[in-house]
C-alpha cells in the first residue's frame, strides 16, 4: 500500500527559478525534489508544497508531501536519498515522517511564516551576500514598527498585492509583523493563513519607505488605504525573503 | 603629509587563497586589497593587518592600517573607493577612519577573538552552506564546556599547533573559550593575546572528540597534557572558522 511521506526543506532560493516545476531547462525546488525521488525510488512522483516560492526566495522550513507506491523505505532512508540525489543543488531535507493520507501540505496548513533580513550599513555584506537586502540608508524602526502595526488583522491587501495574483481576494488576515533589529540586521517576522502574490515583499519594500524617512507613518496609512498596486513602495528584491514555515493544527489525539 | 588609515575589513574566506599575499594568480586578502587602494589612488601600497587569515577562514572585522602619499582623501571615499574595485572578489571595508602614524594594526592589537560554527544536524546546511562545519553526529555540550575551561590561563598548546608554526613558543594565554548553542548551531568563541597556527580549529576539532564521546574530558586533558600534536584531534575545517576582530587599548586620553 502506498505511504505519504511529509518532508521539511531547506534551500538557497539563488540556485532556483522558483518553487514551481516550469519547462525543461529551468532548475526549480520541485523538479529538483522530484527528479532526486526517482532517482532513488524509481518512481514519479508530484509533490505538493505548503507555500510557492518565488525565483531567489529561501526556505527554512517548507513543507511538501509525496506519495510512494514502494511502503518499504523507512523516513531516514528517503532524506538520506533525495539529499544524496539533489546535489549539487543547494537544497537539502532537514527531516521526514510518515503521515496519513489525510495530510495535504497545502491545504492542511492554517497559517505560513516569512522572515526579510535587512542588512543596514554602508559596506556591501560579504558573509550575508545573497541572505539579506543590503540598503545604506540608516532605517528607523520606531516607525517602521509604528506602520506595521496598521498592517495587523483583516484588510484589503490590494496595495500590496503583484499585478499578477491569481487569488480571488484582496482580503487577507495578518496575524504578525514584527521587527526586530540586532546591530545592523533588521529582521521582520510575519504570519498569515495565507499571502497574496509578492505581498511580503511588498509590505517590506513599502515599510522600507516609512524607514528611511522618505513617507510618514500618515503616508503608509494612505498608500494602504488606496487600494491601488501603484501607490504603493517597491518590491524588496527576492534574497532578504525566508519561508519560515507552514504551521498545521495539532491532529485530534487518538483512542 | 602621508596619512595612516584604519580599515575594518569583512570577507569570505571561501574566495581567497588566505589573506597574505602569494605568488601571482593566487587570490588573496591581501592581494585584492593593494590592488583595489592601487586602482583609485595610484599607490603601491603594503598593507598590515591584525591577524593573517588561511584559506577558507572568514573575517567580520578584520583590520588592516594602511599609509597613502596623498592626504586628501577622506576615509568614505577610500571605503566606497575600495568596496568598488574589490568587487567581484567577496570582501568589503565596513569602517575607514584615519589614525595617528604610530598605529600599527598587527603589533598594537591586544588580543584577538574568533568564532567558530557548527551546523549540528543530519541535513546538509544550505542557507549556512560554507559558513559553518556540518557535523551529524550530535555533540553533547557539557562536556564540550567541561573540556574547553581546561584550555583557559596560561598553557603550553603543542597538541594544538600546527606542524609547520613559526611561532617561537608553543605558551599562550587563552582569556575565553565559551561555548552556545542555539537549536542546531553551536558557536565555540575564543580570546587571546595570540593563537599559535592552527590553534583555534585545533581546539574545535579535539573538543569536538568530547562533544560526540569518542574521548571523555580526562581523554581531552591528557592529550592536552602530553604536549604532542598527533595526540590531538582532527583540525577543523577553515570555513566554521571567522575572525571576528582584534582588540586595541585605547589610546591614553588626550588633554
Amino acid at each position: 500500500m502506498a505511504k505519504r511521506y511529509k518532508l521539511v526543506i531547506e534551500y538557497n532560493g539563488g540556485g532556483f527559478c522558483g518553487f514551481q516545476r516550469q519547462q525543461a531547462g529551468v532548475i526549480s525546488v520541485q523538479g529538483v525534489l522530484e527528479a532526486a525521488i526517482k532517482s532513488f525510488s524509481g518512481e514519479s512522483v508530484v509533490i505538493h508544497a505548503a507555500g510557492r516560492t518565488d525565483a531567489g526566495v529561501h526556505a527554512l522550513g517548507q513543507v511538501v508531501h509525496v506519495d510512494l507506491q514502494r511502503d518499504d523505505i523507512v523516513p531516514h532512508v528517503i532524506q538520506d536519498a533525495v539529499n544524496y540525489y539533489a546535489r549539487p543543488h543547494p537544497l537539502s531535507v532537514r527531516s521526514a515522517v510518515i503521515v496519513d493520507e489525510s495530510f495535504h501540505a497545502r491545504f492542511n496548513a492554517t497559517a505560513r511564516r516569512y522572515r526579510y533580513r535587512i542588512c543596514n550599513r554602508r559596506a556591501p555584506p560579504m558573509i550575508e551576500a545573497g541572505l539579506a537586502w543590503h540598503i545604506i540608508k540608516p532605517l528607523q524602526i520606531t516607525p517602521m514598527v509604528e506602520a506595521a502595526n496598521l498592517l495587523l488583522g483583516h484588510h484589503d491587501f490590494t496595495t500590496f498585492r503583484a499585478q499578477f495574483c491569481q487569488a480571488k481576494s484582496p482580503i487577507r488576515t495578518l496575524d504578525e509583523m514584527s521587527i526586530t533589529a540586532n546591530g545592523e540586521m533588521i529582521e521582520f517576522t510575519t504570519q498569515a493563513r495565507s499571502f497574496l502574490y509578492h505581498q511580503v515583499r511588498n509590505m517590506v519594500g513599502t515599510l522600507v519607505m516609512v524607514g528611511t524617512g522618505q513617507w510618514s507613518v500618515a503616508d503608509f496609512q494612505h498608500a494602504f488605504q488606496a487600494l491601488d498596486r501603484s501607490k504603493g513602495g517597491p518590491t524588496a528584491p527576492p534574497q532578504g525573503l525566508f519561508f519560515l514555515e507552514p504551521l498545521y493544527e495539532r491532529p485530534p489525539q487518538q483512542e
